[in-house]
């Protein structure tokens, strides 16, 4: 075959067939074949979007919201630095507009036609194309990955996702100089500079690595270049062993829950659905989202369950501020909508109030537009984590819908880098808000004052300690001394998980966190025709060999209004201990270790919230504050309960949790602001416990739990003459 | 004339005339007779209300809300318990529930016809008539003037006010002997009590008796008694030294500041806009609401502009949760409304998402549905204090609407008891929230878990001392000794009150809250082109005679994001102080005494705050907490910023506080996180003194405040070459 006819054959190839079957014939060659039409979004669907865009308010406002980003990046003129600053500095928010703009710009130019803006990403990106080159690593932080334009290759692989969208729509309109000009001093360079110069870092099974796959396949199908494609799909040894589609496999569990938790799957959502978009679009053969049961819909699903008031659970040092309004998930639903058309999806949107200007982004708008939305059906469930599922689970318990009551148990592995040492630990959420609460992570994203805008000291002095959560701590340690990569080896090990009318129930064991302590959680919500709201029932077992410290955090949110009798710190303010976190706590009252019940009643919001507890032993309990040892301001204040039993080597410690009453600051009313329950009592038997609750009519409500968890396991308590009977992990009395 | 034809004629007169005319009737006589129609609201009115109410959605709402109400009163049944509890105790809100079912079925009978409405009231009313008469005084509580159904009588006499409207409604269903029973053995007894019984607390000058002259004059035109009403006008000797028209004069100043400040203003209003509107309807050659200019229609236009974003400014121990829905605002802008036509008002009404069964509350919820709302304008202004406005000054500057900028500055009187040792303290707000905040009253509003609802011991050790607000302390003691009485006896004089195009200017001076010290405050809201908000300056002067102690706290909101060089308390947190609130405060880090100038950055919401202060000698600055000594944790813990200046006779103050740069937690970008000012200095010249801003671009920003303000008055001060040569109290200089 001569040459011309052989460029004439590859040319065709390269116009219509797929990637995958181009993929056989060499890169260079693909590459240097002349076609440059938009692959990522089709002609026809940019289209659409053109032609019905306006019809359907969401996706119009957004296309205005993206007008204003544009022009005013357009006023702002070509700039681009060099690279000089930390997250939140100037030059690294110019990178981040500019990849915006020029992605914005891309799609600007398809919606409108206007030469302006495809004038205005090349540009930037022949500006890209002299400065790149010349650019070593980047000079600023301590990231063990650096960018070129930003301190951490994270960003760079961001950089590369968002400019290749934009690239790809303008591409067509540029000299095939600019093209090459462009192909080669960016895009090209880039995806070398992560896949092959940064391989080991690419072939990791982790978000960042998602982050460059992604970057570096959505290069390779805008470049034509299938050796590209198969390197972000399969690793840098093509081999399947690394790259994206092993993430896809690895990195989620059957269930859809990401390993390193909500806070991360939100961030991690964005190139797993951003690059399985393309590869659908590029070769549907591959099926991308039926993959594994179509667990990256399950991804997105899980993560809007993993959400309270619009907010994500702050498990796995989270910042507590992200929620479902981030631009991540945002695209999540829109790409999800496309695939499933779920009708609750729109409601989510709704609450985003927004969407993203892509052909699904286009679906979304329709579809709120056309009255399509149903409520988001937020249910009690369990996540798995671990690629087979069988590393624990992160359990929620809900009712009364989105804003009522929510408790969540994490069971889930450490999270990889990002984990807590809060295993087993417990978060309730009531009338739209935290209750029982988790700190998140000691960070000020992007606030350069603040460390650079990077995880705090106080991240691992306080934030990622065992008591900085909701869950015991042995010997004043943090769980598995405190080294997550120990912590990945043990799993959690969930014991039961039902749900009922009036009952939904959690139970967990955890057993290496400390040298031969074995813990064991039970949690449940409950609901009585006499209690206004559901309660939280807790059974926290340890069974340890010898003598130790006990001490069970409640880190809760609210006023208080009655505490139990204790000794207060009036005239100095001690702090509790030296390490594990206890140094960033001041005391504010003990009370001496005593036998009985205690109980502490807090307002928060609207509502009252008493939590009364008890143990199987003499116990002090403190009233804390966070902030102690802290010299640069660094921690919220943020009260907390300890309760500490010393000297046992078995400890149980039970307690309740209830809502009640009325609080209007406005109307200046109140109701219900005393306890419906008079007491709690534990019993217990050879091989099982009740924890009682008695109201105030005197009627009793116990839920009893046995120590083995088989079904078919009879068991029996008696106590005051009172007999309580069951079969299986446990049992509910009303009598 | 025969007793039957005197009977005739009595009832003629009864029936039709207006209660002034048979005022001169004997009282006795006008009660026996027998009319029984509404006089509150006219049998035309109801039909009005009856006919047009479901075209307006906000009137049908509240119809329904209150139909909600009265059922789920219905439903609990008749409950008219023996009087035991504090505020928010059982028997306390059931007796609160009582007259709120009273008025709302009385309306609902009128709107709907249904006689089952007017047999509940009534119902109650007769349990209330077997009840009252055995009662003697309320047997808990430690108020001055215990009521009979509460253990207060203002209590009590808002129980008369709701319970005299539901009774008008349905007086005429009864049968004469149902009336005589209810006339005499509640309401009669009752305004007896109140006028009678305890006749020097109705003919105080203050908001409680106002709520008792109100009950006791609407029971009077009820039960057809012009010898109630008048007592009620005029006082208990009818001689106009007190009673309703008394308290009209003298609690308002003349632009309709209450004496007691915005929260009380706001209870205050209800008494006085319920009650002027029953004299309007019965007494209109009274011309009520153009009594002393329409000072009552001022007082609803100056508690609506106290307020931001939806709250009331928190001055003279509010409650800071407390707002413009609140029930008797709702009633307040209704009312004005009616008489105004105002549109502005309809946009409140559209805030507070509701309004009242009542002509006026037709009238409203037709403005809104016919679209008549018209933004209202929240301005810079002035409220002059005292009946005679000769009592100095509560002073707002605004810029940017509603959620933009403000600036409180209060220079008005103590407040009577309500008062706070805080002259010319400020209070700055800005994009939604309270920057520089008033810690409000230590209190929870009828929790009885804290000291039964009322103030609690905190408020007079923490929230009413000087220390716990913007202002200077000296000598560490409170304005006036602490002696609200002493302070009620010193006004504070202000200097002049200027807004012009990019400066707004507040100035005050106060002389006898310390003993030899005049102290002088200049507070201004600046603007200028390289700023993105405007800046408030703050020069506060004192002239003392002898070496003394100068504390100035800055309450601050928010979370620090960098401060000055100073030593932190990491290991245990002393108290700043033994007495005078001093004795609340942690000290969390102390920088020693040093001249030059000092800045403090914090974060709150989504923007950034710089605080730039300096002295005219070295100071030190302490960052402090509030919550020490708190045993029952009534406090909450708030951050403060004093600094404190020792061993001076005179001094002064200066700072700049200017909100910069935004904070996106969700797209998780940050951009003007850094202050555009560089430096802030102050140069003084014999007779004034110059605050000079340096901003980052070089150029500068100075204010010019001379000490004496008289208009004529040549100023020149020159340092390092600049000179500043102005005429009058102040001036601005760009260079």
């Amino acid at each position: 075959m001569t040459r011309p006819v052989l460029m004439a054959v590859l040319a065709v190839l390269a116009a219509g067939a797929p990637v995958a079957s181009i993929a056989r014939t060499p890169a260079s060659a693909a590459a240097a074949s002349a076609d440059a039409g938009p692959v990522l979004v089709s002609p026809d669907q940019w289209r659409a979007m053109a032609e019905a865009g306006d019809r359907y308010p969401m996706f119009a406002a957004e296309r205005q919201r993206v007008e204003r980003e544009v022009r005013a990046a357009m006023a702002h003129g070509i700039d681009v630095p060099q690279p000089r600053d930390l997250g939140g500095g100037v030059t690294h928010e110019r990178h981040k507009a500019n990849y915006k703009a020029i992605a914005g710009a891309g799609a600007l130019y398809r919606l409108t036609g206007d030469r302006a803006y495809a004038d205005f990403a090349r540009d930037l990106l022949l500006e890209y194309a002299r400065l790149y080159p010349t650019l070593s690593d980047h000079p600023a932080g301590n990231s063990p990955v650096r960018g070129r334009l930003f301190w951490q290759a994270l960003n760079d692989s961001v950089w590369l996702v968002y400019s290749a969208q934009g690239y790809d729509a303008i591409r067509e309109t540029l000299t095939a100089e600019q093209r090459r000009t462009i192909d080669d001093n960016v895009f090209r360079r880039m995806a070398r500079f992560l896949s092959e110069e940064n391989a080991a870092y690419f072939d990791r099974i982790h978000n960042h690595a998602t982050w460059a796959t992604a970057g570096v396949g959505m290069t390779g199908y805008v470049l034509r270049d299938p050796d590209l494609v198969d390197r972000a799909l399969n690793g840098t040894a093509h081999d399947g062993r690394a790259g994206f589609l092993r993430q896809v496999d690895e990195l989620f569990s059957p269930d859809g829950y990401y390993a390193e938790g909500p806070y991360y799957q939100r961030y991690a959502l964005a190139p797993f659905v951003i690059f399985a978009r393309a590869i659908q679009q590029n070769e549907p053969e591959r099926d991308i989202f039926g993959r594994r049961d179509g667990v990256l819909l399950k991804a997105v699903d899980g993560v809007i369950q993993s959400s309270y008031a619009g907010l994500l659970f702050p498990i796995n040092d989270a910042m507590p501020d992200k929620g479902l309004t981030s631009e991540e998930i945002v695209t999540g639903v829109s790409i999800a909508y496309a695939q499933t058309r779920d009708p609750a999806l729109l409601s989510i949107t709704q609450q985003q109030g927004r969407t993203i200007l892509t052909p699904d982004g286009l679906a979304v708008a329709q579809g709120v537009a056309d009255g399509g939305a149903r409520p988001f059906d937020f249910r009690s469930m369990q996540l798995r984590d671990g690629p087979n599922g069988d590393l624990g689970n992160l359990v929620f318990l809900r009712r009364g819908g989105a804003n009522g009551q929510a408790l969540v148990m994490k069971n889930t592995q450490q999270g990889q880098g990002h984990g807590h040492f809060d295993r087993l630990q417990w978060l309730f959420y009531d009338n739209g808000q935290a209750v029982v609460r988790d700190y998140g992570a000691a960070r000020f994203l992007n606030v350069e004052a603040k460390g650079g805008g990077g995880y705090l000291d106080e991240n691992d002095s306080w934030a990622m300690q065992t008591v900085a959560h909701n869950t015991l701590v042995v010997g004043e340690a943090s769980q598995f001394g405190g080294d997550w990569m120990v912590g990945e080896e043990h799993p959690t090990t969930p014991l039961f998980f039902e749900v009922e009318e009036g009952l939904q129930i959690s139970s967990a064991r955890l057993e290496d966190a400390y040298d031969g302590v074995v813990l064991t959680r039970t949690l449940a919500m409950v609901e009585h025709p006499e209690l206004a709201y559901p309660v939280v029932i807790d059974l926290f077992r340890a069974e340890g060999q010898t003598a130790t410290a006990y001490d069970l955090p409640l880190h809760f949110n609210g006023q208080i209004i009655s505490a139990f009798e204790a000794r207060h710190s009036v005239l100095e303010r001690p702090v509790l201990g030296t390490g594990s976190g206890y140094q960033h706590l001041w005391i504010d009252a003990v009370a001496p270790a005593a036998s009985g019940t205690r109980s502490l009643t807090w307002l928060l919001g609207s509502r009252f919230y008493t939590y009364r507890f008890g143990a199987s032993a003499p116990t002090s309990a403190l009233l804390v504050e966070s902030g102690a040892n802290d010299p640069d301001f660094n921690l919220r204040r943020e009260p907390a309960l300890i309760q500490r039993m010393q000297g046992q080597a078995d400890a149980s410690f039970f307690s309740v949790l209830e809502p009640h009453g009325v609080y209007d600051g406005t109307a200046e009313t109140v109701s219900g602001a005393t306890s419906q329950i008079r007491d709690i009592a534990r019993v217990r038997g050879d091989d099982a416990e009740v924890v009682v609750l008695t109201l105030v009519s005197g009627k009793t409500l116990a839920l009893g739990v046995a120590h083995a968890t088989s079904a078919g396991l009879a068991h029996t308590v008696t106590v005051d003459g009172q007999t309580y009977e069951w079969t299986g992990p446990y049992a509910r009395f009303d009598r």
